[in-house]
């Protein structure tokens, strides 16, 4: 059996992700770097480096571990909730907790899109891939809320889909950036305003 | 008279500031590097640093370089339209102007606030100055169309900045990271959404 493949391998390399995971959080995914994980997981920087093969491999693999996470924790409690709005309500409520949880952490989608925005290659690929899937995932809720008749039929999707995420963005920025304590209080009025133009009755949003 | 002083000293400098400028939008402000500054203009680097003293200056420098421009061709060029709706909408329009030529730039702004979110010092010190400084042109404008008539004397102007900040956030985003050639449409279709729902007229807008 390949060592890394072993449970102790597979355990060890979730300890090097998770700790990669919290570097990239403060010092973004170009930060990273296999001499200081080494040392934050007294290990070798050889072990450290046979776990992954390359640095852009490591970068990589912290994107599909935070996409993972982020799934488990923002779209898959929603999927408990019926289709259409209360669904879409659960996800931008959960989205928000976590960015709650992010103004001391940061948010590995919008560094990253900032870091990679010009510069080509596998990683910013990788960011763009999980992007599109949580892009993906908020157009099939929007979607569902339509067919059940909770938002219009004419409902614009991607447009709401653009103005929903601009104010993650501003709650991203003015939480994080500004230290604002109002932040989460304009998101939620801002995802009210949103959605209260296509929905078909008056919207009730604890 | 003092070297740095004289008027070729201050032609030195701009043109610095002009090199750091670029190099910041591509490499950010921490990227800045006096070394690479005086390779790219062909000085020495101890000339590159009389001018600023230290890495720091050189980086609050051109925050402010920035700012100024931002300035020239986002705020001054509104003001000759009259308060109210007319002003608020040149504004955006030359926003949305620049963030187009930003796609391969990049904004100090957002990339900045990315950068320095958890490094306390005084260059995130300036860039959160210059945020709060056109948060507060912003609001000036919003407040002037509300006491013009032109948006309803309730309108919560500072709910209304938080979300056209977002469209422009989300608009920068979209452009910049996934290279979307939607973005400048549905961030102006965003800030009439906006600001329709407060506003006593039909908004039009060409």
């Amino acid at each position: 059996m390949d060592p890394l493949h072993r449970p102790k391998g597979r355990q060890t390399r979730a300890s090097i992700l998770d700790a990669a995971l919290g570097l990239a959080a403060h010092v973004g995914l170009e930060g990273l770097s296999i001499g200081v994980l080494a040392e934050i997981l007294g290990m070798s920087k050889s072990g450290v480096f046979a776990h992954f093969g390359s640095r852009e491999a490591l970068q990589i693999a912290v994107i599909q571990t935070y996409h993972q996470r982020f799934e488990a924790e923002v779209f898959r409690p929603a999927m408990q909730h019926p289709r259409g709005l209360p669904r879409l309500m659960a996800l931008l409520d959960h989205w928000v907790a976590r960015v709650s949880v992010e103004v001391d952490a940061g948010c590995l989608y919008i560094s990253g899109a900032v870091e990679f925005d010009d510069r080509p290659g596998a990683v910013r690929e990788a960011l763009v891939d999980m992007v599109r899937a949580w892009h993906a995932a908020m157009r099939k809720a929007l979607e569902l809320a339509c067919e059940a008749g909770d938002l219009r039929p004419d409902t614009d999707v991607d447009q709401v889909l653009f103005e929903l995420h601009g104010l993650i963005l501003a709650l991203h920025h003015d939480a994080r950036f500004l230290r604002s304590s109002h932040a989460v209080e304009r998101a939620r009025s801002g995802f009210k305003h949103v959605l209260q133009r296509y929905a078909t009755q008056t919207l009730v949003w604890a």
